[in-house]
């Protein structure tokens, strides 16, 4: 656990939100900040972030985490409706092995289209194989147990 | 956009909440249910969902799209701690056209590993391509003239 701190002056996000970092900004409310994704997986790709610093999911505080994800719910319909979007995509990412790359918490709104030529997204994997029925009842009573 | 109802005789996930369809149960709360995913990307993936039927996060009440966000933080510090994950991701997909295969809200809760014998998941696209920053500009300009 990391203690949520206001901003810190290393971090590339907290710049953008405090506008000594450039970025294409789509909407702000007190507690959000939502701007476009400069490395877009589709067209329209953008990001939503909490304005105060947090790492990750594991430390973002809940008001922030309820916050942000409203606030991609209302750009995701705008997507939808303004964009032409065919569906979309909500993403976090935790840790490195996540594929995090900046360590401000963020969600990905990610809007998905039928037109291949807007939409470079796959399947990050293959349905269908096999499941192991009993490692995947072990997991969920390993779960159980704490929650 | 559709009108939330409490449950749907024909939807897979509203048998789940009722105890009428089988699942690895991993926790539920007054909002919020939770069950491991029967086709998984990584060791413990399971799929966290408001008990209330919604079909995607378009027309899913606020309070529920809270409810089960914070939900899946709970169980993803769970995943982490009990199961050795180094990493998560969360993951919504609204719409066909964004892998939704089953029609009641769902957020993904996706354990990552360092071990690849745990997990099988991929990049969803290759980061790194040359983006127009013109058209980048342009669709936060249509986002936020509305939002």
């Amino acid at each position: 656990m990391t203690t949520p701190i206001v901003s810190t002056p290393e971090c590339v996000f907290c710049g953008i939100v405090a506008g000594t970092v450039p970025c294409a900004k789509v909407a702000e409310d007190a507690t959000t900040f939502a701007f476009m994704d400069i490395d877009p997986g589709s067209d329209g790709h953008l990001l939503v972030i909490p304005k105060r610093h947090s790492v990750d999911l594991t430390d973002i505080p809940a008001e922030d985490l309820a916050a942000t994800t409203l606030a991609a719910q209302r750009i995701a319909r705008a997507v939808l409706s303004e964009l032409g979007a065919d569906g979309v995509n909500l993403l976090n990412c935790s840790g490195p092995v996540a594929w995090q790359t900046v360590f401000h918490f963020h969600l990905h709104v990610i809007p998905r289209y039928r037109d291949k030529s807007k939409d470079r997204l796959a399947l990050p994997f293959e349905p269908g194989l096999p499941a192991d029925a009993a490692a995947i009842a072990e997991r969920a009573r390993a779960l159980a147990a704490v929650l």
